[in-house]
């Protein structure tokens, strides 16, 4: 029979247990307990082995009611440093976080455009290790790196396919090359994934409610975490929101469906839209090139912000198509909470956020049930490098759960 | 963080061992623990107290290598039985099961049409008895009754709200009527996320897989399955896959929102659009009743497998609609398998079947990753009825779990 919860073995009860030390501040174990729904011995046990590896520490103690004061634990924020990095057509974003998730370093630089993987990997090579040298982490302190990029990644989780913007990288095994190159553990996901989890963790997220992290770069994705977990689906290829159809004999998509969102709403669609009206927007010199459309797409949006009657009425159409979509994905899986991030959203992000708000006010089925929380990521251009970075403490923290960091074999 | 893999407590271990017994048929305790991670004392003590309590029996043994041979565990199918019952506007069907999910008996009567209420109660209250009676099933063994209706239900799962075709019951309790009447546990449940579990545990699906069961009554709902887990969300009311819109500015449904796949699928549209042929269809006698849309839908799905070029182009283009938002569904959660269910696939089943697995085959994101599997349920008529069997079967095994078996205090 279905189960309606899930059932936990070993690993899984520590991934909770820091979960719930992470999201939760300072705890006690008696709290940790209670919220987990494990026993008080593994609780115990579980808190024992995390101080041991210096995951966690202790942080003082409270008073408790008439007994000896309790115990507070929290995570050891210089335990461990993770690095994610957002692979992108026209940027690169390297972030560090403590083993908290505290964003401690952070630079942007050129993406991979047109060049090759082999140019690229050696660039990344390269930045990385500049990166970690100018934030002054050492390298017996790297937890890992994460590398996300858009578009669909393989079952075994070491490429990245068909990538919609990354041409010529197809069967191109990033992790491989990484792992010849450095000396640390490897992971590779995908970006929509990644700022879900980052999302969903930088939040005090009840872990009953179903969340979604709206991922909008060159292309739209999302990230499904339910019961406090990720949904991957078996190809890893779960919340493809950008190839929801709104109009099933709409425009053709490079996916093969008709009339995916992505193809109405995401910024290459909108910025072709504005060539149309190329006589209305002289004013905001925008190139029409391709490899510009984020920042035409960026111009577009300060000035849809700014009170530019045609630039608003561009992106809210975006906007209006997307919310579309939300509500389709909102009636298949009840969403409680939405959250809007990726640099689409840097600038707009307001706009999609009231459009998509109203629509599922109006039109969501379980409307009169409950509200969909919609809110935008506090940095939505580093959403995805911040996921990327959450993915390696995960998976360092419970190996065997997720996508798994995967390091040289040792001589 | 997010974890990738949900965590147990102990109720969940208890229903995954009575799950994986189930679907595997005669199991050893030491299979028992390598399928489901959980440690070999558990299981000893789980099955020790399923035996107990009648839930499994021993049956029989199998040599092991060199050692002795292991002792077999299966479901006990005489220990309890389960009744569910789906109440729709036109049918009310009534399903007996044993605890390993076999059919024992079946009846179907009229529905709840525009009665009342109190008077459907009335009606389903004495047929219950009747029921019972006739299959020879005594009221000690019965685990409970599930009756589930179409519609979204209220959070605290003891009402059917706003269900779009049975009227006037907006606030009826019908839970605390039953409650009264009955001496048995009660549980109300929606009939798509029924079906989904029913056929989800008529199979023998793999847990990893991504699972939904798509349900076409008078609407067109889904309950889909993750992790061996119903997802309900929030307020119950996950899988709304009728109110997927495939066409952003289409018609208008009484959700709400617009260009609802149900407004085009569903019978009522399709029969809504036969009137238009009404020449073309005269061989059919249809009726063009508002209260015979499903007789109609059938005869119009008889005639299409039958070869009538009208029916057949009606049927199609309802397959069609279906297809796209399927697409949408299965981009969205990357599903593996679905099952279609419920009276309105029990004549065309195949016509749907072939529309959706060719536009999968077509459109689907991930089809370069792996295929989806698109099944048609044994029994589509009674679905719901076999699902809600389940749900009481699996409330009642684990109690904690999912919605709950209510029962009249004792007195």
């Amino acid at each position: 029979m279905a189960r309606p919860e899930a059932i936990a073995s070993g690993p899984g009860s520590r991934a909770l247990v820091v979960d719930l030390i992470r999201s939760s501040g300072p705890i006690s174990r008696g709290e940790l307990t209670v919220t987990s729904g494990l026993t008080q011995p593994s609780i115990s046990n579980i808190v024992r082995k995390l101080l041991l590896e210096g995951i966690v520490r202790e942080s003082g103690r409270v008073p408790s009611g008439g007994g000896k004061p309790r115990t507070l634990i929290e995570i050891n924020p210089s335990a461990l440093y993770a690095i994610g990095v957002q692979l992108g057509y026209e940027s690169m974003t390297f972030v560090a976080t403590g083993a908290g998730g505290g964003i401690v370093a952070r630079q942007l630089v050129n993406g991979a455009a047109l060049d090759s993987p082999g140019d690229v990997t050696d660039r990344l090579v390269a930045q990385f290790e500049a990166f970690v040298a100018m934030a002054g982490i050492s390298a017996s302190t790297i937890a890992g790196v994460a590398v996300v990029a858009p578009g669909p990644r393989s079952i075994d989780q070491d490429r990245i396919l068909r990538s919609p913007t990354l041409r010529g990288w197809e069967g191109y095994s990033l992790s491989e090359r990484l792992m010849e190159r450095l000396d640390v553990p490897i992971l590779i996901d995908n970006d929509a994934a990644a700022a879900a989890v980052g999302e969903f963790w930088t939040r005090r997220v009840p872990r009953t409610e179903t969340f979604a992290g709206i991922y909008m770069g060159t292309g739209i994705g999302a990230g499904i975490i339910i019961d406090g977990a990720l949904h991957r689906g078996a190809s890893s290829n779960s919340g493809e929101l950008g190839h929801v159809s709104i109009d099933l004999d709409g425009k053709e998509c490079f996916c093969g469906n008709r009339g995916c969102v992505e193809r109405y709403a995401a910024p290459a669609a909108v910025v072709a839209r504005a060539d149309q009206h190329r006589d209305d927007l002289m004013d905001l010199s925008l190139s029409f090139h391709e490899d510009a459309v984020a920042q035409d797409f960026d111009k577009l949006a300060r000035a849809a912000v700014g009170g530019h009657d045609v630039a608003a009425r561009l992106i809210e159409e975006s906007a209006r198509f997307l919310a579309a979509a939300v509500v389709s994905f909102a009636n298949l899986l009840d969403l409680d909470r939405l959250v809007l991030a990726g640099p689409g959203f840097a600038v707009a992000g307001s706009v999609y956020a009231r459009a998509i708000r109203a629509r599922l006010v109006d039109s969501a089925f379980a409307r009169q049930s409950h509200g969909t929380v919609v809110e935008l990521a506090a940095n939505p251009r580093d959403s995805a490098a911040i996921g990327a970075a959450a993915l390696v403490l995960q998976s360092s923290v419970s190996p065997g759960h997720g996508p798994q960091l995967i390091r040289r074999a040792q001589r």
